[in-house]
């Protein structure tokens, strides 16, 4: 631009609202891994959006609630939680995901076979009260809970899944390992939800801390469902990305 | 199947573990528009899902919590709020996602133009400190507050956009009608929070609840960001839906 710039107005509007906006760039610089080094001081904060220091410093304790950063005197503003991003582009395991990022151990917690329930059943293709393999799977990466997985799989391809270790395999690369077939689609569904008291408990956040609840419906590659998942993920520790395109 | 099904296995699992899978399973029938002349009695599902009718009891307090059902004496269990699915497959403004569910409705909260954050700027590709257009609206639909937006445009672009009614137009068809242009690719970023106090007064949620906060970046056809975007949707009411195919 050649133009001279016009004069930018600062930021005049409530102090909750120019928080609330520092907050949504800072987490998202975050997110992107910068800050590295620690944060920038308030006054730096305040001048860069041009708002007041009141509103940085109700921005950084919006941040710190939430666990993103760690906050001393004399030491400064630093990230405390390192957020990874898993794609909703493509249809791959955790492990897959973060492979290069850290290990993904499962424990498992419990593998049982139960009767569909009706709306189960019905997304499977079986009848209601045939037999499914339910399997529940607390995943950690870096030592720390991610996500808390409960899957029920189409009673074959789940006993001969559960033949197989669960602790360190995706049930993704299981399926086609026991079915000989390549996944197809899948149908996802991503909702926001508060972490129930025993949920928060076995996740380690805060009870009503937020959480990206998946439900995923995989097909194998002949288009039968095999596999409904319902899984949480912990609000903090999560990113979904993905691209879009104009139609 | 010609075989006879083995006998199916009650779940035999802490009662904690029993409520959460079954206020999973009938959410998802909630959203799916499941359940319109009431839920089943706590006997019936009790029944369907082979577990306690106290696991039941604890299942139906989870959606009541979540502000999905209303339980009267003698009157039973309704579904109270019906929640939308938002596509996460191709790239649309609320008006076009939700064409025959409702009107949208937008109050625009702020307009202005502001010195653009260096991060900010960075994705929008300028230099820090250049003018953006800032617009913060909240929408409605069907007469109650869905999310609450906060854009900022490239400034010939916002300051053309503006010029037009925003509250009854999404922001993608003015951009698509100022630039005589069509959007290209968007780079979407999806995380479940907790709403401050602040954001949940204006979305008239709980203090806590649980929000989608999408930031999203899109370009126009010639490759060009211009629009770059801070969504936060009530998670009580939006459900972000996509198919995946596994590569």
């Amino acid at each position: 631009m050649t133009d001279p710039l016009p004069t930018p107005t600062p930021l005049r509007r409530p102090r909750a609202d120019q928080a609330r906006l520092v907050a949504d760039v800072v987490r998202h610089q975050i997110h992107a891994g910068g800050y590295q080094d620690g944060l920038p001081t308030e006054a730096d904060l305040a001048a860069e959006f041009l708002v007041s220091r009141n509103a940085v410093r109700e921005a950084l304790a919006v941040l710190k609630a939430e666990g993103l950063i760690d906050r001393e005197p004399k030491v400064g503003t630093h990230v405390a939680i390192r957020k990874y991003d898993h794609g909703l582009d493509a249809l791959v395991g955790l492990q897959e995901t973060f492979k290069g990022y850290g290990e993904i151990r499962n424990e498992v917690r419990a593998t049982l076979t139960v009767a569909a329930p009706p709306s189960v059943a019905r997304k499977l293709e079986l009848d209601p009260g045939e037999p499914v393999v339910f399997i529940e799977r607390l995943r950690y990466l870096g030592g720390l809970p991610l996500s808390l997985d409960m899957t029920y799989l189409a009673c074959d391809v789940g006993e001969a899944v559960t033949e197989h270790a669960l602790e360190d395999n995706d049930v993704f690369s299981l399926i086609e390992l026991v079915t000989g077939q390549r996944l197809g689609r899948a149908a996802v569904a991503v909702e926001a939800v508060t972490a129930d008291p025993h949920s928060a408990a076995i996740l380690q956040v805060p009870d009503n801390a937020a959480l990206l609840l998946l439900e995923r419906l995989t097909h194998l590659d002949d288009g039968r469902p095999v596999d409904l998942e319902y899984i949480r993920m912990r609000g903090d520790r999560i990113t979904m990305r993905s691209n879009l395109i104009r139609r």
